[in-house]
């Protein structure tokens, strides 16, 4: 495949970080790397072009919000989702899977609360071996979701990456259930990557690897995936209560897939998160981390976090960082941040999701620059 | 004054419309020209670099909000609101009487809808000749706004253009008692010309011509102020209950104001009051029309405004307005938009007000070359 390949530039002698490129129809992606969350085919608060000057290398867009809203039929006529939203730099996209069983089982930060895992019965109607049937949350149209609808619905957006269709089963799954989920969700995925060999149109499949946070489950996920011809694994599923079950399951996950493609974290983003993974070896990260910060005026500096809406920061007349060249550090200080964070004014969530976000792309080049040096 | 200057270049032969030039130290504001509303220091959703691509000339900031946060003082100490804001291009402040009235009176739409002239009496504690009494609805604490501490917040602001303070009768005020505002009001303006005179600091005072739609009151303003040195003048105060009443004083009140010196019409600037108001002779007009109409998806075109939410924009694959070269335009289609919106995407608003503040540029222009060719 000349359309999408990994190259592996080094490995460091200090742990089991590495340094790569992902080569796609729409550029370079650079590894370790981040991604951002682009869910309505916009980052929020960013437009298309702002992101692209920021460095910013893979946008993550999610087909189940796309689906419902403008469909995905509707981006396929526009002439697929780059030219939709107008980037022309790589987009991985997933299933709709996992909205539709955060609907069903709620987040595992609902469940961790003790929120529960009722069904929400009024959208997620019937989970079956085909698929997932759920009610549009806009006109209540009924949709349905299936390995083959959604591959489908992933053509039509055209991201560089796509995913398989997987299940999301809840943290407190019973050992025996998880075992037939994950079953399940190996045959979603084999069905998903034979609807997606039909017509792979340039496109890359990445499987999903699940198991929760068993060990033998997550062996066994490996091993079932990695035997088949997909493009990149994501690790996806419970990724366990906290940092440290997260840390334990990809330190004996990410040696079980194959050097050679890369692999991707799902969900996780953030700064502690990077820390603790970027040594494991995962290739990509997507989070809202960054913008999501930036919108409540928590901005990342080399120094830590700070929050603008602090008084300290009124007569800051400098830059949120001195020497980021982001275009709001360019172009603002600190203290017109705060005003505009105090004085209610929207354009301040754009100014910081911009910073943020800049922000990110640079921890990436570091990171990517100590590993080359073995200091990672 | 070098620093400040009106240059008349053209006066129509169809109508009273003229083209000029305001000369500021911060450059030229060409005549007739749209002047967008930047309360806070910032226009809505925009921030000021993607302002000045725009092409926007003239800024309108308020001094009332800007005093409440983050205070002029502090303003003052990071160099003048253009440094704060890092606008290179020029800016006008109001006095903070406007607001201030507001609230005493409630605006002159509240009024005609019968909600009364009711004293907002937390928020406005006293108005006597010396000035006006008012409440800080951010910390409660008492300010006290006068004919000098305006100029003097207007100095720490540094804009090109200040006003002079005035007070904002009622619309249905009694005869007696708007000649007796008007006559506080000219005292008001004359003590604003005095603090202003003893340090220019190279800025140009407006005088605001009152009178409500009474011909012989605004005829004693424009008699009294025009005998004063001002370097422009603001057409304020009641401007009619509805367009024939602002057409119809304007008609009276304008031919009696210094034709070598620019005029400003104060909070009006949708398209039907520039067609009226063009033609009369009117230079500058600052309306928050165009960013909030965007805000709600309404978009300007050639053809007329246009409601980006409406279903016919889903699949139209093309620009807003062909030809048009915004940074919106150039970017994306009306369906993206139109998906923006829809999806609830606050990043709409600010496409939205790109595109509708430069088409206010635009067609300004476009009235500029009409009237050099005397076809208005």
């Amino acid at each position: 495949m000349t359309f999408f390949s990994f190259e592996l530039l080094h490995s460091s002698k200090k742990s089991k970080a590495r340094v790569g490129r992902i080569h796609t129809p729409h550029g370079i992606i650079d590894t370790p790397g981040f991604v951002g969350v682009g869910t309505n085919a916009t980052m929020k608060t960013i437009d298309t072009i702002a992101v692209e000057k920021t460095g910013l290398q893979l946008m993550f867009c999610n087909t189940y919000h796309l689906m419902l809203q403008p469909g995905t039929e509707l981006i396929k006529e526009a002439g697929g989702l780059h030219k939709f939203m107008n980037r022309k730099q790589p987009i991985i996209t997933d299933s709709g899977g996992f909205q539709v069983f955060s609907l069903a089982y709620g987040s595992v930060a609902d469940e961790l609360k003790s929120r529960g895992t009722k069904k929400q019965d009024k959208m997620v109607l019937k989970i079956s071996e085909e698929g997932v049937w759920f009610r549009s949350y806009r006109d209540g149209s009924k949709l349905h979701l299936t390995a083959e609808t959604s591959i489908q619905a992933q053509k039509d957006l055209g991201a560089d990456i796509i995913l398989c269709f997987d299940e999301l089963p809840p943290y407190h799954i019973a050992e025996k259930s998880l075992q037939s989920s994950l079953d399940r969700t190996h045959r979603w995925e084999e069905r998903s990557l034979q609807e997606h060999l039909k017509n792979p149109n340039n496109q890359a499949l990445y499987a999903i690897i699940h198991g929760g946070i068993d060990p033998l489950l997550r062996r066994v996920s490996c091993e079932f995936l990695t035997a088949r011809p997909f493009d990149g694994y994501a690790v996806g599923g419970s990724l366990g209560k906290n940092k440290q079950e997260m840390y334990q399951m990809l330190s004996y996950t990410l040696p079980q897939l194959p050097p050679e493609k890369p692999n991707h974290l799902l969900g996780i983003g953030d700064l502690e998160s990077l820390a603790l993974c970027v040594p494991l070896g995962v290739d990509t990260f997507d989070s809202s981390y960054p913008t999501r910060s930036a919108r409540h005026g928590i901005l990342l500096t080399k120094q830590g976090p700070l929050n603008i809406t602090k008084a300290c920061y009124a007569k800051a007349f400098t830059p949120i960082e001195e020497g980021c060249s982001c275009s709001t550090c360019q172009n603002f200080s600190a203290g017109y941040l705060h005003h505009l964070f105090k004085a209610k004014e929207a354009i301040c969530m754009t100014l910081a999701s911009v910073h943020n976000l800049h922000f990110m792309v640079e921890h990436m080049k570091e990171y990517r620059e100590k590993i080359l040096m073995d200091e990672i």
